[in-house]
């Protein structure tokens, strides 16, 4: 059955790929599904006691504050800075976990330019510390997440470097990285792989 | 020798203290120094693959941004959030890290009023996920800094809360905490701590 408004026009219950179209202008609008998916996985894992991970604040350059009497502060101007590590870190049962997250459009492959060089770097120096590090990565149009161990995407970055494809095949990232499926509580259980890689 | 000013007056080289007086309205003066020793510590051991340990950025709530043409996103309202972490984390061998500094100008006792109720919350969450957690305690008049396990800080936070005293007395720091010595690379070898304590 379908649901009218008052002017007659049929109710489409809105669709959250939709939600983010609309803030296309929202610096935090890339990769919001995935990020409000895992910002609630990790609140599951605090609030259970499983882990403690949190999202890294967005850096800012601060330029200008105004402090107003019996107010608070407030930032006038500032800037988005570029993030010198992963956005996600914390701890597991005494290991050290830190992971990335990206989502792309595409169907058929992961396109490379999601990461920065400085993450690339992060990444190779928590793996040298011997780090839990890795990546999610979802195809938004086909809503399939993978965990991904860093190692693999570092081999990836290097063919790209090396002059060859800029992304991703789908298909490798079946065969090395390990398909999550989405749940209600927690939604996003990536430590179940963890689990099964580490402990 | 002294130098002189134009005027006459002994010119009288700047002591770091000075220059945070200076500036009293910046909302990231406190703890200033010690800050800025912990990012160079910290840059030292990533530069030398020692540890990789990273000061969050602070948090922000972004209200209102703009987007000019052509140019960078400024924004324009923002206001500073209260951390539901410690400041600091990463991961050293293997080991996950995680520790907030502060500093007091006090001489006999560090007031815990420096801590916020999340922290204290953070901190034994991490601890109870086996992380290695702590606080880094800077005594600014004389220059003194303390390692002090977090189980130590929640201790005393335990006995405010049960009507005790408001502050941990400075003896009650040197009993428990390891005093670190200041040096020129790193400044702050808080991990020669963690060697000791942990492997």
């Amino acid at each position: 059955m379908n649901f009218r408004y008052p002017n007659g026009k049929v109710y489409k219950k809105p669709e959250r790929t939709t939600l983010t179209k609309q803030k296309k202008h929202d610096y935090s609008n890339r990769g919001m599904i995935l990020e409000d998916d895992i910002n609630e996985t990790n609140n599951y894992y605090l609030r259970e006691c499983i882990a403690v991970i949190h999202k890294k604040p967005t850096p800012v350059q601060i330029v200008n504050v105004d402090y107003p009497k019996r107010s608070a502060a407030v930032i006038k101007e500032a800037y988005f800075k570029q993030a010198s590590t992963t956005d996600y870190n914390g701890v597991y049962n005494g290991r050290y976990i830190d992971f990335e997250a990206k989502e792309t459009k595409n169907t058929t492959s992961f396109p490379l330019k999601n990461f920065h060089d400085h993450q690339i770097v992060h990444m190779k120096n928590v793996i040298d510390q011997k780090g839990i590090c890795f990546v999610l990565l979802r195809f938004s149009t086909i809503n399939e997440i993978y965990y991904l161990e860093a190692k693999h995407l570092l081999t990836f970055w290097e063919r790209q470097t090396n002059g060859g494809r800029k992304s991703i095949k789908k298909e490798e990232i079946e065969n090395l990285g390990y398909k999550i499926k989405l749940g209600y509580q927690p939604r996003i259980d990536y430590l179940r792989i963890i689990d099964k890689l580490y402990f």
